[in-house]
């Protein structure tokens, strides 16, 4: 081996030390830059309409916060006018339901109709089909927390019936 | 090998497999009877005060569903008289606040102190330094949903001062 070889070598060598160093320094900035208290403001997130395939009546959907590497669980705002209710549906990795505001209804199939309000919480376990919606003279808003299986959280089925809402 | 031995072997064949069926059964039931809507109504939880070695003021704690097989994180109301606050602290796998009711402060570390009101969501990532507390003249109820590494979800801190609380 010649000079010029290990020259070239050691010069390689410093170099990606050097660059490596500079993009663990750069990532390790990213990280902290990121690391911070996020405040998300009521009245600035986006929401869309409930879709009138998987509810009936007047519904707001809000994505609060995703599934991620923290949490294997989504958060959503879900605001529904009196008489609005989702379709029939389960989850695959169940949901709670918090309610935060109005009065509302849910109900398990094969089982009375229930009334929550505020400050309820509702655990709906894995494949268990029922509904939740508002009552017919009050909105109600609950936040739900919600588990994914292979990037699903929801399966929908037949909608709600007038009798059925009716019947508690 | 003489008949006696066989037969003995055969009846705890049979007897092994009656009652293998018998406890799976008996577990799948334990399932299904366990896999139903679960109502826990306000005011129908337990709850604890906050205690005064990591809370000022009045500060009541209400645990609404832990980790499980389902949730990576838990969730607990929290409810903070005026003034009230947690001391500075962290999360080993960061926490969602959403504000519930009243009027609330959360601070970062190194930076401002910042009001939260209902429908408000706080993010705050793993490891930043923090605290959260009701503003001084109205209680805040929220909900936080925090994550766990090895049964741990917080580590506290020093108190805030009233200098720090005031800053505002």
């Amino acid at each position: 081996m010649n000079a010029s070889p290990v020259r070239f070598a050691l010069t390689f060598a410093v170099l990606q030390t050097l660059l490596t160093g500079a993009v663990e320094a750069w990532a390790n900035d990213m990280m902290l830059a990121d690391a911070q208290q996020k405040i998300t403001r009521a009245g600035a997130r986006a929401s869309v309409t409930g879709s009138t395939e998987n509810f009936t009546g007047q519904v707001r959907v809000e994505p609060v916060w995703s599934v991620d590497e923290n949490s294997n669980v989504s958060g959503g705002l879900v605001s529904f006018e009196p008489g609005a209710r989702s379709a029939w549906h389960t989850h695959p990795a169940g949901q709670r339901l918090v309610v935060i505001s109005g009065v509302g209804l849910t109900q398990e199939w094969g089982k009375p109709v229930q009334q929550i309000r505020p400050g309820d919480v509702i655990w709906c376990p894995p494949g268990v089909k029922h509904w939740h919606g508002a009552a017919p003279n009050s909105p109600m808003t609950h936040l739900a927390v919600t588990g994914t299986v292979n990037g699903k959280n929801v399966s929908w089925m037949e909608k709600v019936t007038d009798e059925q809402y009716d019947a508690r």
